[in-house]
């Protein structure tokens, strides 16, 4: 039981760094199956794979999932955790489906894409990346704030100019504001652009000021990813320093 | 009188932030409503209810500056103050369209955005973004005259290359223009492009150059929002320190 | 002598700054009427304003040169110099073509551009850009250089992945190296795109490369301006010491 | 013997930096000649030009190689080192390709582009470069799992929404991975886009979001290449010291 639970908890033995990367080569190998089964016109024999590889997929996710509840010390707490939930949403909605028709099963089959964060409990990186969300998450809600009040202005600006113009692309602020997005993040698709002197001359207005704004949560992230690293460095260091000298510590 | 000061010029009480709250709400919906009132086709029962969403909210904030008026220590001084100025253009609009007709109402629909810089009040985010626009100001300026002459190098070559090619795109270099701005910011419609071999090695050399500097404010605003942060956090410490020793310091 | 050599060589006086001030107005001027004489379509009545606004500037800039010949302490030095060249090659080409047939006028045309680089000389900003330039000169080969590379590596690799199927648009790896540009730059115009799915595949990969090294100058030349900036306010404070107490430290 | 090594191997001497240069230009030939050759329509002459070219570079390269193999000190080492492969995979394919049939000449054409490779060799800037990536490496491929991630959620979400809008463009998630790739770098060629109002609004969250993690890279390799900058300026500032003093500090 204990070996079960070193196994399955901890990755510091063979035995559990094989089942932790199994159980990552399965989430990957289910994301891909979900996205072979939306390619069109295919045979019948290869959705009778993929059914199979569905099946074998959420056999072996059941079993994690009991086995990680037999093993956990606070059976309550496993299961409100967010990997408890996670984990349950990953195999609830193929128990659900199999019962129902075929109509709400689309929108069930979504909920399979919850796998993927299965992956996070293995990711050091995405932990990190969440850290550095935390350190610039202020800086970022400004940003988030400031894009917003700019995409809504910049909509309404070329409304004015354009709509006369182009009333079929620019026939309301709303319709305008697909303008705004694609402008502004620069993607710039080219399915709507002003054709007016004063819609051209506002665009530039407008991206002239968007380029000091939109482009700023990049720098943001970047300086806290360093941020996150150093404070990650010096929590190993001080990890390291607390096993040497086993004193009273732990409250840092 | 001094109570309702509180209610409305603070935020510390309950009652403040429930006024605040209420009012940058009904900023939103007027926004919305404005924006709802450009859609096209709307049923005459829908236009209804946005005159009386409009006439709601012109009340409400009429009422808001009558008693912010009131309240005010400075007539004067808030009347001429810019959220002063800012509250009388927020309803001033619809009481002078009430008398005229509707031709000239269009162009007054526009004064009504002027609500969006109420919400500049309750938005620490704002005046954030301002104090970093101040300490990188220089930067920015310099970056705008940069952009400026580059710019307008880029249009003057790409019309000498491509006006014989294309003679109705790049047909001065005021339309050319139009493309240099698309290509430096890297939006690239796709409505307007270079054809020929020289257009398109001039284009490589000018983004070459561009790619240098049209990103720039993007960096120089992610630095000076980090060190507006740091500045608000020293200036918090410094106001918490000064409450703690009430001594004559209020020069700094 | 020594009073019109102030005015014309200094900013420190009333009619110092009035002079300069003058002269940028002028070149701007210029640059508009420059633009505008590309205009398609102008009036007879329009073309002989332009003709004389552009006779007024040359007599003007031809003044300014003689004068600046004139109050010049070291007449070789000056002729020699950047802006000795630029001012006169300012004016250099209308003088050259008023002796000469039409067709040759439009190559001799853009010489007029060099008036943009007489504002260089009441520009902080640009001599704060090229300081910044020169700090991060040695990053900015580097990207150059491996930018070519990667241009070059993704126009070879395209070209074999999209020949077969776009032969008229991936037409040799030089055709392809307009897709690269315009990829890499993500400006994306939309003229030239892959269709097959090996290409779009290899587009995935060069730009995840492609963003790792075409937006690095714009950071280059960020910290590179801030450090610009340091070194002018240290400048300055030096100078103010040092005019202070007026010791011998001017080697410096 | 000696003399020949020192001209090969190092560029301290005028002969070497002769013998680095001209090793340099052909080798911008050799790539110059590769991208010629895809060129439709050459005509006979040209072709057999470029066959002189081609003979004439392997055939210096090959004694080159030699000439390398000669003089080192270890031959093994040389062989099995990343220059000594990439001198060979240079030549060989030339060799290899005359005995054969046209056929398959086309795949192994390719390979002549490991040239660029040997550029490698006398590049400082691509030294640090890559020394910069060493030091950014676990950011980088943070980066990449997430934008790997954020890729694969952004093709399912817009398969969803677009699906049944144009079942022709977002056939399947794998399709719909093109919109993704083309979108979240910002590139934006224009061929696909959403049109319901669903599949823009969830562009436009994917584009905010993507913000923050798209351009990361671009910070990370800017501030890591000032690092490695610094490294180098330190590791020849420690080279002079040591020859200046030389002790046994060959351990660092």
């Amino acid at each position: 039981m204990e070996r079960l639970r070193k196994v399955i908890e901890e990755s510091d033995t063979t035995a559990g760094r094989v089942f932790d990367l199994s159980i990552q080569c399965l989430i990957i190998v289910s994301l891909i199956t979900f996205s072979v089964e939306t390619l069109p016109e295919l045979s019948e024999k290869t959705q009778a794979w993929l059914r199979w590889i569905e099946i074998a997929t959420v056999s072996i996710f059941t079993l994690e999932y009991f086995a990680r509840f037999v093993v956990a010390k606070h059976k309550v707490q496993f299961v409100t955790s967010f990997f408890g939930v996670v984990d349950l949403l990953s195999i609830l909605p193929f128990y659900v489906s199999t019962g129902v028709d075929l109509r709400s099963v689309r929108a069930f089959r979504l909920l399979r894409l919850f796998r993927i964060f299965k992956l996070v409990r293995y990711s050091k990186a995405i932990r990190r990346f969440h850290r550095a969300l935390l350190i610039a998450r202020e800086e970022l809600i400004l940003y988030l704030f400031v894009t917003f009040i700019l995409l809504y202005l910049a909509s309404v600006g070329i409304y004015y100019f354009e709509h006369d113009a182009q009333p079929a692309v620019f026939s309301s602020v709303f319709h305008s504001m697909w303008w705004a997005v694609a402008t502004l993040t620069t993607v710039g698709y080219g399915d709507v652009y002003p054709v007016t002197a004063g819609g051209r001359i506002f665009t530039f207005g407008v991206l002239l000021v968007g380029l000091g704004v939109v482009s700023v949560p990049a720098g943001l992230v970047a300086s806290a990813l360093s941020k996150a690293r150093d404070l990650e460095d010096s929590q190993v260091a001080r990890n390291l320093l607390a096993r040497e000298e086993p004193t009273e510590r732990d409250d840092i």
